[in-house]
């Protein structure tokens, strides 16, 4: 069965993220820039003028459909690599997914990843 | 459960829906702008050399993972805040989710929301 | 039932997959730019110091919710239209969906399409 992996991480983990998933072997993923908050709102800052609330902040979102034999090896090579352990690092979702299909080849299923 | 909710909205709502989820507690989320046209294939608008067609408008799309218990208030709440009554107020899709991890905790499920 | 196809496609066959899917009824869809790699980690290029290797090239993601009655014939008519023969030409994913809600009217499932 194939899945659905979508990460959303700090800007500057990606090239950490793509080097993890390319070491077990998972190279094919596609990414794009998503505006975002967590729990908390957005963050808080302190200015001169006192605190102020950042809302909205920039993070990639990382798409990676994969065999769910890979699953789980793949969550862990993004939790290593996207990990700081400040609010921020990002989250993990994960779907089911129904086909996959190469344009070239017609190719369906595992055999198109 | 899990389940993911694509709002793809007018610009000028973001700000609404945002405050009218955030008053039922739903603050974590994240967007992006797509470019798209619904059933009407565009619009047309009427100028000066006659009426022509535009296609692919702007549009945000806004994403939630959340648990189906809060679902249908998050419905709700964006059906009410996305509101104009023209043509081109946008659509809302619903898909199952298998997974959330939270990278700083490792939080699974509803706790990672 | 409700599906979601996204189709990663070449920037230069946007059109050409449009009037496929419009000819054959399918006008609903949205679209953005994402950067990715397939199976090969990018591409090789032949430069004067070399080759060299490029990661992350565009693509065009396009999106469409349908009833699967619809399906097949999409995704034949994007196989069709998007196709050069060449390395890149794309993937197409399938998903389920649960619900779709037009917020103008409320409307919900196939009426919402
Ligand atoms: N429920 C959600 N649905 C969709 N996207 C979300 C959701 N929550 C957060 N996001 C996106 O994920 C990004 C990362 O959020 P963030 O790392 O702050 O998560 P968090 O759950 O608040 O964890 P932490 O407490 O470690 O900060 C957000 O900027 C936003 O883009
Ligand atoms: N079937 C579809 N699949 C994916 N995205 C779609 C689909 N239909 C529309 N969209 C996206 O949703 C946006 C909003 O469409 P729009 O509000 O015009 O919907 P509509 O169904 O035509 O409703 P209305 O009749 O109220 O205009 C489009 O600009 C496009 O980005
Ligand atoms: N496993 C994957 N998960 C998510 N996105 C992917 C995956 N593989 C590729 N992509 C995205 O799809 C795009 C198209 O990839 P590409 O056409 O090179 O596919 P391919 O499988 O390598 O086929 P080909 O051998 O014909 O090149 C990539 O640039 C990337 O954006
Ligand atoms: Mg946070
Ligand atoms: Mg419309
Ligand atoms: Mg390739």
């Amino acid at each position: 069965m194939l899945r659905k992996i979508e990460a959303i991480i700090r800007e500057d983990k990606v090239n950490d993220v793509k080097a993890a998933l390319s070491e077990i072997g998972i190279v094919g993923l596609n990414m794009f820039e998503v505006r975002g908050q967590g729990r908390q709102g957005g963050i808080k800052l302190v200015g001169r003028a006192g605190t102020y609330q950042v809302n909205l902040l920039p993070k990639i979102q990382v798409n990676i459909v994969l065999s769910d034999r890979n699953l789980e090896a793949a969550i862990d090579a993004i939790l290593h690599s996207a990990h700081t352990g400040e609010p921020g690092d990002g989250l993990i979702f994960i779907y089911p997914v129904d086909e996959a299909i190469r344009v070239r080849t017609r190719e369906r299923g595992q055999d198109a990843m």
